[in-house]
């Protein structure tokens, strides 16, 4: 491989810490009707956003407060944890790629007009990679693969399970949580590459 | 390899969530003179317990409370941290072998006979295998090598940068923090592999 096939081989991580996506009627429901979110900052994934605008999560056993919430509202509610968040509220939500949110455990959300207990929408993320078709073609990979990515460092580790989503209003990223940003000593803006 | 060598391969694994051990200076001042630690439960390494006592940790950041410590007393005080724990602190402790904490951040001790503000003390274990001489031999390895663990299942990961630790008064077992266990969905009790 020369240098710059190299470089052009490594992609850009972005971790995640807890936050909420919420669907149009349960904006209404915390903020009040018609509410809109306030662009805070853009997300590195196109027309994503970090919203002013923040939540408390609470289940029987715990809470966290001023969860942050991430624009645009989508279809469904759903509340990205980290494992070691869900052991703190006492729940058990699933490894699931983002938008499936069937059966996974509710929480009580608590926002300034309201407070909506939720059936379901509480997720680990699976850790994934956004790339356009480009990227996939350069990386010899298609949608929905699963590919293992070399993290360096202190906490080298090879991960597996890594969920390939291709779209082509995606940016270059690899996804992960909090608890697999620790694990790996990886930061954000790190570079990794698929083995 | 035949089927009994597979299983002689396997290595349970321990999952650590954030603990104290204590000198005997430092138990003395949070519980008194001369106090004793109560033995809950004996861990897998052997003299090793977990004691009924608790402390709380603080810093100008944040707490954690009722956080176990772990008996016998040691020659220094100890603080293991996983980093999101770390995080919520506001300190950023170095990834360490047990014992070696000079030049790690302090933090607040509080006990019930008084609080004690530690110079330093507050690590993130290093992951690492215990083992036995035999074992080692059997592994092919030896103390302070480094290895990769092939962890399965849902999260499956190759961990890298593990420490063995060669003992003859130690028990077969990888130990990790909480962000580890989570990052990788591995739970004490489980089983890896060297590779």
């Amino acid at each position: 491989m020369t240098e710059a096939n190299i470089s052009d081989a490594c992609i850009p991580v972005g971790v995640s810490g807890r936050h909420v996506h919420l669907s149009r009627e349960h904006l209404d429901a915390l903020f009040g009707a018609g509410y809109e979110l306030t662009k805070k900052k853009d997300l590195s994934q196109p027309g994503q956003f970090a919203s002013d605008e923040t939540v408390d999560i609470m289940t029987t056993k715990g809470a966290f407060t001023r969860v942050r919430i991430l624009g645009p509202v989508r279809k469904e509610t759903q509340i990205e944890l980290a494992l070691t968040d869900a052991v703190k509220l006492g729940i058990t939500p699933p490894i699931r790629d983002s938008g499936n949110v069937a059966g996974s455990p509710g929480v009580v959300l608590v926002g300034p007009n309201g407070t909506i207990t939720l059936e379901q929408g509480a997720i680990a993320a699976l850790r994934h990679i956004h790339m356009t078709p480009a990227d996939a073609k350069r990386f010899g990979v298609k949608d929905k693969d699963v590919v293992r990515v070399e993290c360096p460092g202190e906490r080298a580790m090879i991960m597996g399970e890594v969920l390939v989503r291709v779209n082509d209003q995606y940016a270059l990223e690899l996804h992960v949580d909090t608890d697999e940003g620790n694990a790996s000593c990886l930061k954000t803006g790190q570079k990794v590459r698929i083995v």
